[in-house]
């Protein structure tokens, strides 16, 4: 890491101040004081009342989803910084591309729906970590940063404005499009020496009671994904009702079925850190519409069972026979449940409850959403693979010490320097300590 | 944990889904534009302004109860997970039994009072939890969530319809009947086989500082919890005011009574976890009163005194001579100091101070909330009692590894399934790597 | 601490309570209902509207700092608990300290305004807290609480009042104040017999993970930090839109300097906890200016760089050199990024890009923050240092069972005590099972 990752992450900067510089305006029309003697409402009025849904996003972009990958035992300084890192340098990124593509080309202004995009942007990013968590460096990361959101950026405007979907929540175009991309790069860059696993793909008690942190924030907070951009009135007010009641049904069907697949009836911590939040990724497409309560509840039980059985038997059977490791099991939290939100909004169309768009274009937005994510994961995942991107070395994946002065990788250099004799016990002690 | 779990679990599922399939509808009126050229408030309007409350009342049940709850050293998995499932399920089904109350049957509207209501109703139920934390399985709890948030949902009606009391921030209905509720389960459940203690029931250095976590986010967000469905204007403003001053003022006379009352004038963690909130629950039935905010410092300071004091000498006495254990004091924290809010209330309109209710009905409130409460609990207590809902032994209390797959766990029975005779100072030194 | 503590802090909660019942009162025009046919804004509107602001503001205080100082091994139990006592108490004197000075010593009114300059007038002081944390008694920071909210209210009255500079996110009112002020006080108290380091004064790895909890959340939040108190429309509009692009861009530099000055390009976690919130401190003065984002940008990223090279560099230097002892680093993240955004405002001016000040009341305004804050920690510091106020022994620095009955104090005592022979290996081996 000696100059590279210090260049690149400046030269990123850089570039980033260059085009803001060059396309980024403040909104005009501020300048009306509040809700004096107006008739019409005015921009600000909404950037307050919106601005605490964008901070509920922006709680679970940052601290949702950095705690949420904290589960391994020795890549928690990693997972919650590069999270960091990657959303700083995203949300920016994503600014510059959301905003370039809506103005063709021209300066544009942003308000606090460009900075909930632009936060938007970034949880595609972050979902696509996780299914490569571990086995990266963070030099990677920033160029799948500008990548991935790249062509998330295309997609959505396909989406949006050629094939005029409807995908509130994103189900399709951030979860779904996230989960491939990221399970195409780690497709590309799977690892045949780790096909056994690894002695640190492991949580521990303390990992796994940091990572419900993450759970937690993002469970609480997924109304106001789903709502956030959501039209005022109506449709915003349904988005909120049905997310919260599409993840409480979620919660209670994704515990019974850990239960049930588990060794002697016990439940399993990555089901509930993960599975519990799958209703707030399937009911997404739908959140708007006027499905009633009792269908979201129904998309929510549907999407925790399914995200459970994905962790019991998808996730293996993808490891081992599509060679495809997802660290985080991304394509159960995010990818299913994504493809279930889109189908459900499919199925609400068809049935006649909604009448905001077609089957045609939802399906088309589905399909473009894998589609462009699938293609735009290879190609990332081949440029990611030229070794000159400080990719640690199989020995050192999902460890802290390859980027962090921790101290058990200062013991681990004193055994391996002075090759010392010494009581092993004496040194796991040490080790402990250092934990602790 | 084989069957009985899941299928209780789907099973209830199932049920919220009929329920609300048959009685729950969204609010009607949402579809005037926001501030356009409106001149009465629209629904919606009040529904984005209070958005942020509710958000915050989120937080405090699933962040700050889930875990305040943490802080055994064995039992943060399931402290925080239960807490989730009973919260997903309450809040499902407090929305059900308030809402039939309140329509007498009929199907019923839900806007953000309903939403952030559901979520009181769970408060209830994790306040009891408290009460006999470690000791009881999650089934039993799914059972005390449907049991008890029916007789709260009660007694809400009678309190709020019938005597017509004022209890904003329901220092009684919620605190003091959760608190006694949760005692009458435990005093039916009282094992006596762990009268001597057990030695799971500590906390760690970690443990500690997890429940932390729990104890700053419910007292950050208390003034909302107080003012959540206050009316708006003067007694909304009033119960943030004086909920705010009111924590601020329980701070210092918690910590000044810790030092008094402990070994060598130092603090202890269970106080400053605790005590330093019961200024928010003892401010509560006052809170949108016009008392003054010092007098809401003088409640809270009296509450956070008495809550150390409860602690330290009340606990004690009720587990060896009551026969009535209370893992986490819940009496300290929500039943004395929600008596005294409900006392304080009487005191006030006595004073002449408010003039929202009378002496008689506030009285009517208190006695009401603790009798259906003990009752209530009683009979749920009778029922949990019943030896089919798996509830764990005297030795496996207060232990994660009853319901997860935790190292500790694994290395236990290696330890009895291979009766190795191997260096005990090994194994413990596993045991500790496996939390680390 | 066996009656000092309690005594002191019970007699500072009774005058608080005194000073509240003689000039805190209510505000009075809430009682016109929400938006019902209004042609002017009530203050009740913008009440609720600036609640979420406040109530991130609120976060920030005692999540964000109790936890950002959470990082020493055993230091976590005071470090988030003496942040809540010394926020507690300086809530309720800020508002007084605020308001006195503000109505000329008349009685005043409370609104929301207030309530997030109370919290504001805490900062100052846990920033300073940072400074001499691990080295001062519970009672020193008490007694420092008071005296230095006094001293703040006066120079920002001479700021806001006087010099009429405008300093809308307090970089130099509260962060170079309080940073200044901290250093002083810790000039004073320092202990040569320190001055080779503590065994206690470095993290492990889990409290550098607590830490980030800290860390995020302060980050998260900080566009409401800069913007709670600024005019509606326009200006609050852009001090939230450039605190969170230069929040964005300080993190890139802030992670590439951290890898270019550790040893083998490693990062470390004091920067990232750290170093990515100078971008919040820098941009504060100029936050509600018309700067345009990328100048924001700018800002943030040249605070990341200099707070980096001022944890690895300056602080070295002051504690060896100047003896001034700085346990967080304040000086990087609030001294020097408070200075840098006093000087921005001031460049701002002379290039005529904002006018709402002149460059003359600005440099004041820097100078007044420093000064005041320099004269007013020397002599806290020296009331600090008369020994009455149970400061801990050098042996005792950084270490909870001074105030704590933590486990490891305990096993501490039975080794002393008992002058145990017995195997060390199996004694640190207890001191381990404690933590975890």
């Amino acid at each position: 890491m000696r100059f590279k990752f210090p260049l690149v992450a400046i030269g990123l900067e850089v570039a980033m101040i260059v085009l803001f510089h060059l396309y980024v305006q403040y909104e005009k029309d501020q300048n009306i004081p509040l809700h004096l003697n107006n008739t019409r409402p005015t921009k600000m009025d909404s950037f307050l009342l919106l601005y605490p849904l964008f901070q509920d996003v922006h709680v679970m972009i940052f601290v949702g989803f950095g705690f949420l990958m904290t589960f391994l035992k020795k890549y928690g300084f990693s997972s919650v910084s590069i999270n960091l890192l990657i959303a700083a340098l995203g949300l920016q990124w994503g600014t510059i591309a959301q905003g370039l593509i809506q103005s063709h080309g021209q300066k544009f202004h942003i308000g606090i729906k460009e900075m909930i995009k632009a936060d938007f942007s970034t949880a595609t990013v972050l979902i696509s970590f996780g299914a490569v968590l571990g086995k990266t460096s963070p030099i990677q990361m920033l160029i799948m940063t500008i990548l991935e959101i790249a062509v998330f950026a295309g997609n959505e405007f396909l989406v949006d404005e050629i094939f005029k979907a409807s995908d509130i929540g994103a189900s399709m175009t951030i979860h779904a499009f996230g989960a491939y991309f990221g399970l195409a790069v780690a497709g590309v860059l799977y690892r045949s020496g780790l096909r056994e696993g690894h002695k640190n793909e492991e949580s521990v008690y303390y990992s796994d009671l940091f990572a419900m942190i993450g759970t937690l924030f993002l469970w609480i907070f997924w109304p106001s994904f789903n709502s956030a951009v959501a039209e005022p009135g109506d449709r915003q007010y349904r988005a909120i009702i049905n997310t919260y009641f599409s993840l409480a049904a979620c919660v209670l069907t994704a515990y019974a079925v850990s239960s049930l697949v588990m060794h002697r009836g016990k439940l399993e911590m990555v089901h509930i850190q993960n599975a519990t939040l799958a209703g707030g990724v399937a009911v997404g497409t739908c959140a708007d519409m006027n499905i009633q309560p009792y269908i979201a509840m129904l998309i929510g039980s549907i999407a925790g069972l399914i995200s459970v059985l994905g962790y019991k038997f998808l996730t293996p059977f993808f490891a081992s026979t599509l060679r495809i490791h997802d660290t985080c099991g991304v394509h159960n939290l995010h990818g299913l449940p994504g493809v279930i939100g889109g189908l459900a909004s499919i199925a609400a169309i068809a049935l006649g409850v909604a009448h905001v768009s077609t089957v045609t274009r939802q399906a088309k937005a589905l399909g473009s959403s894998i589609g462009t994510a699938i293609v735009g994961g290879l190609v990332t995942g081949l440029i990611l693979k030229i070794p000159c991107w400080e990719q640690p070395p199989d020995e050192y994946c999902y460890d802290d010490s390859v980027y962090w002065e921790v101290l058990y990788s200062v013991l681990k250099e004193n055994i391996n320097d002075k090759s010392t004799s010494g009581n092993l016990l004496t040194l796991r002690l040490h080790a402990c300590n250092a934990y602790v």
